[in-house]
């Protein structure tokens, strides 16, 4: 198999973009991607260098940041596993010279400016970065597939938003959902999603032994949910927790049916959604753990439904590092580029 | 201060019953407790056998439980860490015989004879076993400091149960839940929760790097929280997770108010009602962690409430095997004597 | 590439066979090895019963162990994940049956008779037990490639055996230990190399927050490292602890040199002992974490070395699971058919 | 019991600070003690605002630190819980005030100069360090008791330094130690040992699921073995390793015996040195773990010896936060008080 497109990742230093490069890097279609550095990352000329574990499996020099460097080395995609604020100041110039851009950070997922206040962006030129905003397509590819595929500019999910949307989009898009109820989201997540930055609230001995709920009813990630899934902002509770683990998500879902059902609807309704979607992966009422999805592409999906048929709880489960960010942002590549969403990620 | 209680415990060798054990040999007004044995220890003579952190601290031994050594060594209080079935049987002969009795299983907190179907108890004599149902008295020395004080048979609480129902108490006596929405309860507890025999659900490898969710609407601790919250079956949902951690429980409440309230009315409502409750701690809108209240008898209290008023999220945490068990037990003892509810927990 | 060899697996259900099972899948010059259950694994057909991760990727049946069933199905190569005495009593009629067999327990690993008493074998027939005792190889591709390609039988090594050979086999063979001084190893290692079965010493709540010495001085893996290192049982100290993740293994290892060296020329020792070895990396004065190896197949090596030139300390770390159990069992399996040794395992 | 001493803490922010104020709080003879602030806690005025846990249980307010404020309010014993540089700075002038002085860092803890090189200190005035190097007595009580109830200096061991030491001793001082074969301290400790800053070595994901060596054969605390064991640099390999858990080290002592002995002559010279000394246990061959002295202030020790009656493995177990750091200081503070040792620490 020809090896196909030239892929560039800035910001492979971070969590997420290790994750990433090292699927870029066994990815069948792809020529080795271009490791670019930000300038945060200046000591760093080698990823082993902040990557040991690299030793003895190649050459994986970073490279200084330019636009000239990008255009010599042919790059087609770019992915930027960048903070937000520097998400919205390179991609309009990288679009604007022709590449196609997968971002991780929350720069571009929002479409409501509301939701969009929470990240607080100053954008040098605002009409460019409103044409970007609604050219942005969502890289939720088991809702979003057309147009990804399609797309220029996709916008890779957040971890828990992947996790709490995909439990509940069957449930949105049927008319299950009793909205007057709302919809409750209780998820846990791994030190990981918290970034590599050492911080006192990932100081090992803070995390160890311990959980906390944090970023209660005003989580970043809330917008996203509420966009995706067609709810309002009163429909929706989201309390985030800091688990004792290094990665892994489990979202617990609460809601209320809007007539009974049986468990087998339930669970034939999941089953008819995902149908075709080779990354999520519908339990039924056995319900999944985080272990199952470790180190996968995976979203797992269980629920019990109480006797009545109507309080229905979902239990969602992905590692956050994979189908919360890198490798959900390759399979958003597979689809850009009309390959099979499993390349690279098995 | 004069040493004038004898009290005993049967199953000192169980993570509760241990934790029970330490406290009592440093309880002020106790004498040192007698340590019975299950047959089920039946190779344990010593408790230094099980945990032998105990060395240099004396000598803790344990004698063949028996009724004649009960009476022969003056015992007024038997505490019961034992399994259900075993405190279904034993409980009725020691109050028979007059010993005040704490016991720390599920068999005599309901009073509900639905909510006991769980336990599928078998008793040789129902009559005996009905009064004593209706004679027990579930021991939330924060709802029932009085009937304690009185009672001869005191059902100490399930640490979930104690988790979930401390958090909602003040808004269900106060009216303020909005019973049609209901109540959720996505409560998380550490791995001694589930006792110190060894199955594959302890395996280290099955909790460590996980979080599952099991007992889905289905938990034995659902009974204890609808009879002491007044709630109907249809308006509570349970969802408990098993944490990679040894100890500690945080709940995580869900609730609707029936009206509106600001931050402050719903904090007052807290304070005022545990006013004078030495062991919950109330924190207002900073929540607490599982780490503040380890190796201590607090039930912390903190919540986040939306801007409409309406939504609120309660986060309540204690240790399982302290204010979820032991300790517990020992704050129903000062009741039950009169002491100060902090005696022996400091 | 053709699918060359049919393999099959008894005692896929553990920790080692499992991770066997899955590299086996994926190996692309393996036809789909054929499962076979064990008396201890009636209750399991299909091996996702066990390890519901493996949802969606694929049919794994169990099959009931049988001889006509592994002839039937062609096997040519049975890998045995049994208790060391069930690979007692049936690798001989594999052999037999002119299978070649790869084991991973204890049962064939040792050529000194007394060193094998430490796991009281009860042959049947001891003859041709005496004779395979003989003919196995030792399964260590390091230090005994051409006897692996040509082996009937090999004996997989032990986890702690691999980390502790592989670190002092470039001294020991290049005569560099001062053997008066002996070699001290201080092994550390995850809990999943203690089983599946659950016990009082996997228990949650024993292993996490602690560390345990274990079996110092009478550990069963001694054997293997006397016999592969040339050492006297006099000249080695091997003190096992069980720390409180759930795989991995770091060996730190002390010698005194026969001679001062320079840390160079230790390096350039471990460089040329292992030139052309894919799966041992030497990192020189940089040592080596357990995160490093973790989910590979790779042995690190690392060193210190005091300024008198004589005082070595070396930290070797691998995963218990791959290089300390199924990924050396599958390297052993392509030199024994002559592939390249990092065939699956990448 | 009258409340007769004045203390004040100097650093209760830190791990070990707080530790020691929440001892001396609780201990019997003292004086609430006075906190003080550093200039880097510039933004915590109440204890509780770093540590949420103290919720309920007092005021603990933190005062900016000065010479007056300390004679104001009459303080006797200063604990200088501070970075050895400030230690270096602080305790002279304390000392000078007539204050007594414990503290916790390495500041005065090296008699021979050339030990002291690691920390570079940079004394004002070279004379009075040099005349408080000379005076300060080494705070191991169950080494100097004598000299610690007569010390105006105490300089509290280092977490490290008490494990091996205390392991040690006995052998060092009867003479039985093999000089030629020399010491090998394998020791392994929970993070908290490592501080409070956040670091990337303190991140929960690079400790979690890991185990490191670090400092290998240079670590600071090798000094203080040396001296209080009588042993050359030459005779000592000291390897500290890095453990998934927040508090606690085991140490692994590996020693040749200058003549054989019987395991009943170990136990008995370690059972008649720790006579009398009511921190240590001697568990004899049944090895400690790091539990066993979690949230105390003992130090365990046990041991393995080979068939030969020369290989000795000795297990020294103990908080780091207590036995370690302020437990130690504490007892201590007993020991300068004439008080029992026992005194505060139960």
């Amino acid at each position: 198999m020809a090896h196909e497109i030239q892929a560039a990742v800035l910001g492979a230093t971070g969590y997420s973009g290790f994750e990433l490069t090292r699927i870029l890097f066994r990815h069948p279609r792809l020529k080795p991607p271009l490791l670019l550095r930000r300038e945060s990352d200046h000591g760093c000329v080698q990823l082993e260098d902040v990557y040991p574990q690299l030793a003895g499996q190649g050459s994986f020099p970073l490279e200084p940041f330019s636009w000239p460097k990008l255009q010599s080395a042919g790059v087609q995609v770019l992915f930027l596993a960048t903070p937000h604020e520097l998400s919205r100041e390179l991609a309009p110039e990288a679009l604007r010279r022709g590449l196609r851009v997968v971002d991780l950070s929350g720069a571009w997922r929002l479409k409501n400016v509301a939701n969009r206040a929470v990240y607080g962006f100053r954008d040098a030129d605002a009409q460019t970065a409103a044409h970007w905003d609604a050219q942005a397509v969502y890289g939720s590819p088991e809702l979003h597939r057309a147009a990804i595929a399609a797309a220029q500019l996709v916008a890779n999910p957040g971890c828990y938003a992947t996790s709490i949307i995909l439990a509940l989009a069957p449930l949105a898009q049927a008319g299950w959902i009793d909205r007057e109820h709302g919809v409750i989201a209780d998820a846990k997540s791994g030190v990981s999603g918290a970034g590599k930055a050492p911080t006192s609230k990932t100081h090992f001995c803070e995390v160890a032994d311990n959980l906390s709920a944090y970023s209660l009813l005003n989580h970043r990630h809330t917008g996203e949910i509420l966009e995706q899934l067609g709810l309002e902002a009163a429909q929706v509770v989201f309390a985030p927790h800091l688990l004792p683990i290094p990665r892994g998500i489990l979202s617990t879902l609460y809601v209320r049916l809007a007539q009974a059902r049986t468990a087998e609807q339930v669970a034939a309704l999941y089953r008819k959604f995902y149908c075709g979607s080779a990354w999520v992966r519908v339990f039924g009422t056995r319900v999944p753990q985080i272990q199952y999805s470790l180190h996968t592409n995976y979203c797992d999906l269980g629920f019990a439904l109480a006797a009545d048929g109507r309080r229905l709880v979902i239990v969602s489960c992905l590692d956050n590092l994979l189908k919360g960010a890198a490798g959900q942002a390759v399979q958003n590549l597979n689809v850009m580029c009309g390959w099979n969403e499993r390349e690279g990620l098995q």
